[in-house]
């Protein structure tokens, strides 16, 4: 299925995020993650984030489409890569 | 159609860009914002944001669905409410 994932969290953690996002996504924009992704690997994902995140302060949204839904991205402004892509 | 925004734009025009999304879209989290637009609104929204935003260094995506899709979202961590509805 479709995934995207958005995320808020500390700066001592993004790091570790960034790092587990770009394991399962593609970076599209800073926090912001995109792919495909079985069930299964969805489960291993937001197990991975749940242990890493701080609960009372970070905020993690995952989207998930059905298999077949077509969604459209339009793209204003810079076509820079995100950040991690530079380094 | 159900429309998911997230940008990441220099800090000096985020309170301009923050402020546009709002009278459109709902505040999910930090530099995220959801909501049901028409396509003329949606044009407008577009439009506004293009003039506000830097496209040499600004980054915007709109993701949009087509009416009746299904979109899920899980969160994880905080239940908090988005910066700007503490304000």
């Amino acid at each position: 299925m479709h995934v995207v994932v958005v995320y808020d969290t500390a700066q001592e953690r993004n790091p570790r995020i960034l790092r587990t996002c770009r394991r399962y996504l593609h970076h599209v924009q800073r926090s912001v993650f995109e792919g495909q992704l079985s069930p299964a690997q969805l489960r291993r994902f937001q197990a991975d984030v749940n242990e890493l995140i701080d609960h009372s302060s970070d905020h993690v949204i995952v989207y998930t489409l059905p298999p077949g839904t077509q969604l459209v991205r339009h793209t204003l402004g810079s076509d820079k890569p995100a950040p991690s892509d530079i380094l």
